[in-house]
């Protein structure tokens, strides 16, 4: 059994949602001495979010981001407003995707999907660089 | 401590959501030989989701239903529309109910609550059957 | 490798979203024995779901509890509407929030973010006390 807890900076993004698939794995060397497990991504902010979706086309990670600025709009009668108009929206759409993904790992890969990709949901204009916890565990 | 991972195949259903705990632990006969741990099933698509509601009612699931339709209308300015009108909205959906689900396993059971039931959410017209992958692991 | 499943009591709230990190923990004097590990809060309920958001302002709470009645309205074409008028919405908003959480363990504490805390969402008007399961594993 390997337990393994890593911490990962996530460069800068604007708000929008991006694929960060590769940004992710290409931190994570370990993962290749794990046969059987499971990889636990984790962010450690309430104002971004984790998602699995399409990792082919662009279109899709702008139509996400144009459905999340329709469906949590920022002309709400939001009583949270000292942030700034962005961020109480950016609340709402962090707990909508979540703050964190289980991933199962085979073979010393992460073993998703032919069309699944990580996307992180950058909810404010700047959000900075994000923290992520990454914990593998497995055998 | 035990690591299983296995590869299941959900029959096609027609778009909607339906109620899958038998289907799914009918092909998990492993699951008695744990005394404590943890089931995580992942869905490795991303136009259809996994959810946990009322095991019950089949009104539940026809609500459910309907309310993501208005919710993630196809009537919508979106731009990713090659692959047909249920396409982009299917992947939003399958977003915000998420691709797996992580269940306590007890005294070789999934350990739900009286009304609690898994659900798949098949997001598209036609998609098919669905391949989830299965990763049971404890003591 | 240490496994530890604990039943917990939430006692009953209001609707609404609550702040209940540290009547968790309270509840957790086990947690002290993992150096690195996974805590998972799984919520037996349909009704009720756990988000993690912004530990601060109450402010926050209240948006999300508004937010929520907005876009999950009683006012809907439900079908399932025997149990109350708060039950159909309530279903809805319990998988859009999910309910469980997954949260990294380092040095005996969760290892949230500076701002995160661990949000009951409590869906019904009278919704009673809530059974959390809780599954700690780890080294």
């Amino acid at each position: 059994m390997t337990w393994l807890q890593r911490q990962i900076s996530l460069r800068e993004q604007p708000r929008g949602v991006h694929l960060i698939t590769r940004e992710i794995v290409d931190q994570l060397p370990d993962l290749s001495a794990l046969s059987t497990g499971l990889a636990h991504l984790f962010l450690r902010h309430t104002s971004a979010s984790l998602t699995l979706n399409e990792n082919a086309s662009p279109d899709v990670r702008h139509d996400f981001e144009t459905w999340l600025n329709a469906a949590v709009s920022e002309d709400f009668a939001w009583t949270h407003t000292l942030e700034g108009r962005d961020d109480m929206p950016a609340h709402i759409k962090a707990s909508l995707m979540g703050p964190s993904l289980m991933l199962p790992v085979a073979d010393g890969r992460l073993a998703l999907g032919t069309w699944q990709g990580v996307y992180l949901c950058e909810h404010r204009d700047r959000g900075g660089p994000r923290s992520l916890l990454v914990t593998l565990f497995g055998e």
